[in-house]
């Protein structure tokens, strides 16, 4: 990118009356620079079969061009027509809820042909009609991808011949998934079941990465499509979102985000996230911290909240806020879903910039100076290079096993649970990480490597982490890593299976804590933070130093947490859910052995730091306040310009930052 | 009505033993003047296709004409016979959840020509068969009619008509109802899709309107085939019921009541409501006066408890108290479903006023004072006159449309709740009110209008509002009112739409309430009661007063409560749930400034006042103390008589009300 | 028996690789002298149709039998191969949830021609290939063999000739059930329902019934042919199961566990329990005196937990003391699921004696100890026989009929509750018991019956209980006895109907409590305990002297406890649900009255006493600390020797019992 984009996603079609023309005064005046228009419209661009009217496009793209406003424009193939699913009724998913019913959004079945030839029409129809048009910057294949649950009799066909393909014989699927069990075992091609009724939860997990690589297969293809269109200078991405629990909160189960990145120029994403006095910015960074990771370098935030949903209008000073830290975890691109509030339909209250009345409002009046400082230091800003020293591992195919196997039969916490355990104490003491996924072949840019829950992996991948460790670096598991091999099946050795090498224990036995504490409070946490909640595994270390005990009367001789050297590094394990408070001395404990402990950690939520350099090969410092009081810091680095004030700012120097604030120092 | 009817539901068909001769001699001691017969037993009165037997009936009829007690038939409809479903499995409602099962009642798709064939035959079969027979007073169609969610491919096609014929042209509908919003637009009438899985609310809406039209016409239609047959002297009704949550809570989602009652001679209504502790009368109340309202005048409560269900016995007194409750609101008949408890199948536990033992016990042996009251002061009591001042417009539509755009996430408050969140305090300040739909031409004859909720309404309605206001009369508006068009579509202007003229505020933001109260207690209701939860708009006043301020350290500068004069009336707007006392608060601050606070405002609840004027033009007004502790109250009308104790009653007397007692003073 | 067995369930089919010497070495050491297998893996025996293969059954038999472990084979069926699936997907239950899937275990139609005939042909060759096996001591068929809720088309027509057969006319259903209720009445046998959308109580019952008949005919059917060639030393037995809670909890709703046990040589059970600070023994003890009931004789426990699930390891002591307390029910085989922790698929958590690992571990270890010492006691523990004089009265169908009339509508509790409440405080006494059916003819062997919610009855059953009465015997009934006749028709006459005359008592009323409790705390338990919930019966007493009457301002002059002297002997009415602490004071005082009070109740929870007499016609006393702290007792029966330290210990000795631990004595 030459230059940061402030951006909403535009929909012409669902104005109650025309609206062009002032829009485009009101963007104007807000600073945006980009809109994204078309994802979500086809049966406005393709009435009937066949017949196109793309003249809302056209209409938009010239007035947006005139004011200088660029645009990205979306393939419309994640919501079909009326006309396709009369026609053709068998587009729609069949998933193991059963058929699926004409209505929402993403409900078709992304292998089925007669989709398929409709969505290559209509992408070749549009493509082919805007690629040539000035104002168009990039394109969006689809919207939020995912494969929507697919399951019906096509898909299972599908399945047992990337079964057949990966496979090759069925004893050996037989023998690794252990069909033998509850007489699930398959001697014969034909027999193979559909697999939604299945309680192997290896083969419903290879079942889950046959769906996420239908997914990676499918926008691999509507880029390769759109390729052969695109001029040099556009870009084609995708909008991928996370695990949404009203809110985007973790990995998106659905979707291989590493894999399926690979087939764009660059990686978009939309980030919504909790407000008013639940603002934390932690979303903000996990999402962009992902986002990043996928391609190693800058991405889009194609979608964010403005006025939000859920009536979670945002306090004075927190669109600035959220804005600022998204360039801080290195986004080029800050967009908002979406420019107004719509008057029908099942988003009106997700509200945009505008509120129904097209008014000036707040939220629209904060906007015009997020707008402003966009445009005036972009130079400073855009393109900033981060350079992590720690990552997280995160693994879509433990995320799903362990969906199968639940920590216990109360708890409701899934994988993500613990990737964020992880990250949201890393985000609190400022310590900026990137993600590494299995299939990674840089762990060694890194000096240390969480590692949460990694339930299901291949040999080589644990000994590759052992590696790493012998190698100097350091390594922070949570219980379960290690446990199943990449088949989902249990190791036989000791666990955790293969790093206990590095991790210097072993356990066989695991139990839910029930008034379990760590004894004698080792991190001084104090009672009410002192506890084991969910899981504990019943550790015995060979050589490695305990950090904690548990504090129970029958599991009290056996060790909770602890850490190993290894070669030259060291392991930390943690064999059970403890609370915040003790996840951060761990780490904090980890990262001071691994001489990654630095200024920035003399601050800690909600002060939060991000820094990075930008293309003019600056240090750039975020300070931002997630609160609602003033606060002050001090500012430890080289010499600066504060951007926003244009103020010089010594190192040492006192800083106030405002509720919801932030200060953007530029090095010298 | 020439007579007070007291009566019971009376299903020989469910006798263990035969019970005639036994039962009527009972209901005779207890004052039992009217039976409700045969509408559950269709596969009694035709025990195979074509083949009818009304011996049953007969017996009872005749049994019943001897003993002098009146007999009201009801078509069989409601529960359809094995051999129909065997015979014609299609009459059984499709609905969202898919093809219906035999088993209960109500399971019917009412547009189903098959079902409708064997529906008319057996009433014209039924009701020519009865006609003629002295005991018969009157008729009921159907029971507690619904549309039962039907839904159905052929209920699809006739909603296409309907919207053909409503709409004439589909881009009326796509812009309307925004249909361009995920690729809903349709293109072409063969296009249209069954809307069961529509996520669009403006449809949906639409579809819930023509689903309650269906109830209307299939009523109506009953209706026209028992008006062949009736008698100059008799009567057809029908037995509406409310929105249920274990008990008779609110407006009736599935049926437009006030449309649907106009084909019936008189309104019949079933209320149920929780008893002992929890027993107000406030359900008696609310069911009464919308019953009332529909046609503006009495009505019959055609079931209510006897020894109730969820094993909600009534205390001693409680009986006699309900019993005249309801005479107070209008009711010219008392029945209660049922005469005996049930033996086998659902209702078991449903218990009437005999248990299973058919003897005398605690609850039959108060009907007998009941009965015996209602008799001797049935020239008192009958055909009671009110004349309310107030009146709560409620509105089928913003119902529906509430449930598709619920206040947010996480509460299950719906339209209902806010319909009786005014309600309540009316009725425990003894404010009397009536009920008014959008569709009214009478809001003159009402001095104050209390508008909840009013979602979506045409500009016209609000515009009638305003002119109300403008010509002097008071309106309550809560939030939410005047959001969307009648087509659920946000309007553009700024909110509320069209009645911010007469309320003299404006918002275009809104948010969920956390740690919000009112600031500085402006009501003085004390911390515990001066609350804000699910949902606040953020005022700002254009002319209006500021009753309340929101107290929240960003939205402190918004207002919560206004007030507006306006022509010569006066407009209140909340624009957010606070608590009840407050509610109270307000709607008493709008009542006296209305010029409606009176002598009855005196007592409030426990002690219930309510009057009207009976047929011989005498004020009667009844005295309920609605708690298990004895009260006392002044009287403060003219000096009259105690009707139940034959005394004179002087004005500003002061009188002992019982536990549960009722006083009834008929003006001199 | 001629010895004790203590087993486990072996899966060489699911080895990760070749382990039977490495694990019969390990059986060995643990005193394992039984395996049972072959029951979950028809797919393995027959990997295609008509295709066996049990060289995995011979490799096992005989290596079991080289080291001189027994076998029990199970017969294959109730976990169908995906081969059966593909060809006759028909065989897959259909359910009142809708057509199976595959994959989970139990989920054919047991009534399937298709399935029955391969069942049949896989019972005949497994059980013709293993019968002359010199370590094949018996055989289970089948395995929790339930009905699957099976309902689909032909089972209805099963059910119509089942009722035909049952009720000759369909007048006698219409009346017996009451099916003119809501039309449900049935005029032609043509026009029978699917009864899977009845809301007839009494309708939904038989059915129910004839389910649980059919599951009674599915295994009496297996053990014939089983029986075809079975040698004279082999047994077959059935692996029954209980409610399940996540625990086996009560009796079983979808097995007649009375009448499907006489098809068999003995019965066998699985029991799983509640561990760690959870475990009480209440659930080892209650499944134990079921499955003892049932044939009256000793019984096998065919699976119950080692490592347990949802990580239940068992503390120290803890897996001891569990198996003695089955010996000390009459248990002869105490038998683990399983003996490894399985690598893959459903019940990967459901550990075994040996973690995945299969390595010794505490667990493993400790039954060693148990191992040793049983195979040591054997002829002092076998064959136990027990005499109880308590006895309780369970009824399936009451179970069924409570599910349809639930208590109220919030309350989750069910028969099972009611059941439990009675048996938890008779085992906290150390009052052993044992179970009868309706069907029973043996009343008279006992002193003292409790009959809880025996909420279905005929007349017969309900006279002879007040014979029982008459004759000198005592009964505790509680609350809803009586109340429903064998068609679940409520009886027509004063409650509790019939045993009335005994209880001297009668009521037609009840209600749910809120705010009571029992007059005067006439059982001195406290305000705390003083409760009464979910369901009370207003009692009126005839001869009955009250022990406890409500505490309410309106329900006070009713009884809510009573006993009544009939004849020679005594009948408790309990009418509501007090708190367990006046369950047990009502139980000490009927069980003192009827002079059972004996030296064991000196002691009580958690210190379990259970006797019996061995085969040398000695008594044994089994005492049991329940807790994690030590305890001691006054040892008051005869003297004897605590055979685990084989010490002599005298009456009236103080002896000390470890946390979790457990002493035998057998007087000399």
């Amino acid at each position: 990118m030459k230059q940061l984009l402030y951006g909403v996603a535009y929909y012409d079609e669902y104005m109650p009356y025309e609206r062009l023309e002032k829009d485009i005064d009101m963007m104007k005046e807000a600073g945006i620079n980009v809109v994204r228009i078309a994802e979500s419209t086809w049966s406005t661009h393709e009435p009937q079969n066949g017949v196109f009217d793309f003249s809302s496009v056209d209409r938009v793209l010239n007035a947006m061009h005139s004011a200088g406003i660029r645009v990205i424009v979306g393939t419309p193939t994640y919501a079909i027509p009326t006309w396709m699913v009369k026609e053709h009724p068998d587009v729609l998913a069949i998933t193991p809820k059963g058929p699926g019913k004409y209505g929402a959004r993403q409900i078709m079945d992304i292998t089925n042909p007669t989709y398929l030839f409709y969505a290559e029409r209509i992408i070749r129809k549009l493509i082919g009609h805007v690629k040539d048009h000035p104002a168009v910057i990039g394109y969006q294949t689809d919207n939020e991808t995912k494969h929507y649950d697919t399951a019906g009799p096509n898909v299972q066909v599908l399945f047992v011949k990337y079964m057949k393909e990966k496979f090759k014989a069925l004893d050996n699927i037989n023998n690794l998934f252990g069909l033998d069990y509850w007489s699930n075992r398959i001697n014969s091609w034909e027999d193979f079941p559909s697999v939604v009724g299945t309680i192997n939860g290896s083969l419903g997990s290879e079942f889950a990465r046959f769906q996420r690589q239908l997914v990676t297969e499918f926008l691999s293809w509507q880029v390769s499509i759109v390729n052969e269109y695109k001029r040099q200078d556009q870009f084609v991405m995708q909008n991928f979102d996370f695990e949404w629990r009203g809110y985007s909160y973790g990995i998106q189960p659905r979707v291989d985000h590493f894999e399926a990145a690979k087939a764009f120029d660059v990686t978009g994403v939309d980030i919504y996230h909790p407000s008013q006095d639940d603002l934390t910015g932690i979303e903000i960074s996990f999402g962009g911290d992902v986002a990043r990771s996928t391609k190693g370098t800058n991405y889009l935030v194609v979608e964010t909240e403005a006025q939000a949903f859920t009536n979670w209008v945002p306090y004075p000073g927190q669109l600035r806020l959220q804005a600022f830290s998204h360039l801080a975890s290195g986004a080029n691109m800050v967009a908002y879903w979406h420019w107004h509030s719509i008057h029908n339909s099942f988003e009106t209250y997700w509200k945009g910039l505008l509120s129904h009345d097209f008014e000036p409002n707040p939220v629209y009046n904060e906007a015009k100076t997020i707008g402003k400082d966009f445009e005036r230091l972009s130079p400073h800003l855009v393109n900033l290079k981060k350079n992590n020293k720690v990552a997280i591992l995160v693994s879509n195919e433990s995320l799903t096993a362990l969906d199968w196997f639940k920590f216990n039969y109360s708890s409701s916490k899934n994988y993500n649970d613990i990737v964020r355990m992880m990250y949201d104490e890393l985000y609190k003491m400022n310590i900026g990480c990137d993600f590494v996924n299995p299939s990674s072949d840089h762990f060694e840019d890194y000096e240390m490597i969480i590692v949460p829950a990694l339930y299901t992996a291949p040999d080589r991948l644990l000994e590759r982490l052992n590696e790493f460790v012998r190698n100097g670096g350091h390594v922070v598991y949570t219980f379960k890593s290690g446990f199943t091999d990449e088949h989902v099946k249990v190791r036989t050795t000791h666990q955790p299976g293969i790093i206990n090498e590095a991790c210097g224990i072993y356990y066989n036995m695991f139990v839910e804590p029930k008034n379990v504490t760590l004894r004698d409070d080792p991190f001084q946490v104090g009672p009410k933070n002192n506890t084991v909640e969910t899981w504990m595994e019943l550790l015995t270390p060979t050589t490695a130093e305990v950090l904690a005990y548990y504090d129970h009367p029958h599991w009290g001789k056996y060790a909770a947490i602890t850490e190993n050297q290894y070669g030259k590094g060291q392991a930390t394990y943690i064999g059970c859910i403890p609370s915040p408070a003790v996840i951060q001395k761990i780490l904090e404990h980890a990262i001071k052995k691994a001489n990654l402990w630095g200024v920035d950690q003399e601050l800690a939520f909600p002060l939060i730091v991000k820094s990075g350099i930008n293309q003019e090969g600056k240090h750039v410092h975020y300070y931002f306040n997630y609160s609602d009081v003033p606060a002050s810091l001090r500012y430890l680095h080289k010499d600066g310009v504060e951007l926003l004030t244009d103020k010089t700012v010594t190192m040492a120097q006192t800083l106030d930052v405002e509720p919801w604030g932030v200060l953007i120092i530029e090095e010298m």
